[in-house]
């Protein structure tokens, strides 16, 4: 496996902080009083008990309104969006809007399930939903648009409310805020028609590939038909015990605060007087787990990404996230550097970031 | 959940067998020493220890050609199936021939992505691969076939390796054969046209949602793109580390010898005085974990599986695993009842038969 020796690539948590010694107490406490068919063929829609879990969990933090019979459990995001695709198709949606700037991996997903894209542009308040009317349903960040890092404005949000289709919100990273109060889940305000998608990948760790998604009642069945396998059993009632205990919440409150630190050291490095005359300039901070830093031009992009690469720090720019050229939408490029500060361990991320400023200032 | 008081239906393994503490004391010695980035996303492909500890199993007890290249693991069977059958398509296959009894899930599964099913016979040398001229593919279960328990006769396995088309073998109870030497898998005959599909759901429990395909090369890319999620890497490690260490030898030869004393046991009731005179006949014994009971007419069947049921007692007939009539192919209307021996706890056995002995003499 190729490790870069620094990485502040986007979309990977301080996996360090995986709480091994907890998960697996309470794996121990779980196998312990589990009855035998619990061992048996997952029910397809994941096991009653962590559902009934993450209902109250997402409705607490999130706003989420979730009745435990409209939640799902998946294999991680790409796997959820994968059934939602295909049901969405078996109900005769044919095009999917999605933001300007996201991941090419979710794209892959969506059109290997037949979907046409179209995408919409991203400005400063986030994803114009208007410019989807041509689409059958759309794939939003609301909560930290990914990568650019705006929060959906409270009149977009409206307007997403709104709007005809099926919403799929990537709630990516939404327990991560910082600067103020949560901002809910799209979802609450059209439940009928917002498909909510959850996953436990930033706040404990991809490996696990346990996901949720709250599915409007009329997609229930075709897309929990379409989830052929979820995760382990096992590993699903872990979780359920996990958040009922409340292990979950004290974990994602440590997580958040040694976060917050590694976003606020971040800022005032970048915000420092050497980079300010550069035309560099930092955004998307309030929540999540990466930062933007805007550059002026294109080629400066590919030349502080290619002197990172050289000194071993792996670095993206904005251009991997572009949806492609036919694609693209109405908003122009835009030149950048998308940040994740959370990807390094404690130890490392001193080091990591005084590479990143010798590479910004060389 | 709806759990009857004795169980003998087929498809699930003795579940109170499943070595709890053995399995949680290897994921605590594999996350001992897993290294971070082992908790990150896992490679689509499946984790390389894994992969390497299935070539070397494989090899050793199903004698399969096996390079840890072309193994793949999925979430179980019907997640491989799925893979597999998207693969097919991109491929341009639009047919797979199935055997005329079989599950109907895995039926639906392939139908669901968009296969048309042909059906061909089953006789008492295993399916009529012959019949199968028309289809792109075929899914077999050569070992044991599900369900009427024929192992395939040594003439039809050539005939399956000599075949044009792709044929999935399911090798869903290959570890447990009790009469002779286990019989090989088909794909060491055809390695570059035959996909091997194995999982941990009878051998310790399906809740762990753990399956390997191993694949030939030019279907590779294809099957690995369309998993999109695989299961835990946590449980993908404990895996690897339950075979390297022997204790996945252990537990299925401590399960096989308790299945063969129950096969035995059920054979010498049925085998009794009492029920030879009603033209009921045992078959399908010599491995796997459920055997075949046929019947002189379906109206026979049907009358068993009613009391059954009113007795507490869940046995299938053979009607569900037939293919639909438009698709049922030239073998005509068996009946019968599909008895499985393996999913009562230890403990229970004995209560069990004496329930079905007295529901097959009333």
């Amino acid at each position: 496996m190729d490790v870069p020796r620094y990485d502040l690539r986007a979309g990977v948590p301080d996996l360090s902080a995986f709480p091994r010694l907890a998960w697996l107490a309470t794996a121990r406490k779980v196998l312990a009083a589990a009855p035998d068919h619990l061992l048996g063929y997952p029910d397809p829609r994941g096991l009653p008990a962590l559902r009934a879990a993450l209902a109250g969990y997402l409705a607490r933090t999130r706003g989420v309104t979730a009745d435990p019979g409209h939640i799902v459990i998946c294999a991680g995001f790409a796997h959820g969006l994968a059934a939602v695709c295909r049901a969405l198709r078996t109900v005769g949606a044919g095009t999917l809007a999605v933001e300007a700037y996201g991941h090419q991996a979710h794209r892959d997903v969506a059109v290997g399930q037949g979907l046409r894209l179209c995408p919409v542009p991203v400005d400063g308040m986030g994803a114009v939903i208007g410019e989807a009317s041509r689409a059958d349903a759309a794939l939003l960040t609301p909560a930290h648009q990914f990568p650019l890092g705006v929060t959906l404005h409270p009149r977009r949000r409206r307007e997403a409310a709104a709007w005809g289709g099926v919403v799929i919100e990537d709630d990516y990273d939404g327990e991560f805020r910082y600067d103020r109060q949560p901002v809910g889940a799209l979802q609450a305000l059209a439940p009928d028609r917002v498909v909510y998608a959850g996953t436990a990948s930033k706040s404990l760790a991809p490996s696990l590939r346990l996901g949720w998604l709250v599915v409007p009642p009329r997609l229930l069945d075709a897309v929990t038909a379409e989830l052929v396998a979820g995760p382990s059993g096992i590993d699903q009632l872990t979780l359920a015990e996990f958040i009922t205990s409340g292990d979950y919440d004290r974990q994602i409150r440590r997580a958040r605060l040694a976060y917050r630190r590694r976003r606020d050291r971040l800022a005032m490095m970048l915000n420092g007087q050497e980079l300010r005359g550069q035309g560099l300039r930092i955004s998307g901070i309030a929540a999540g787990l990466h930062a933007v830093l805007d550059c002026p031009r294109p080629s400066r992009e590919r030349d502080i990404i290619a002197r990172a690469t050289a000194g071993g720090l792996a670095l993206d720019g904005l251009e991997p996230y572009r949806a492609p050229d036919e694609l693209r939408g109405t908003d122009g490029e835009r030149a950048g550097l998308v940040i994740g500060y959370s990807r390094p361990p404690e130890h490392a991320y001193t080091t990591a970031l005084a590479r990143l400023r010798a590479v910004l200032t060389q």
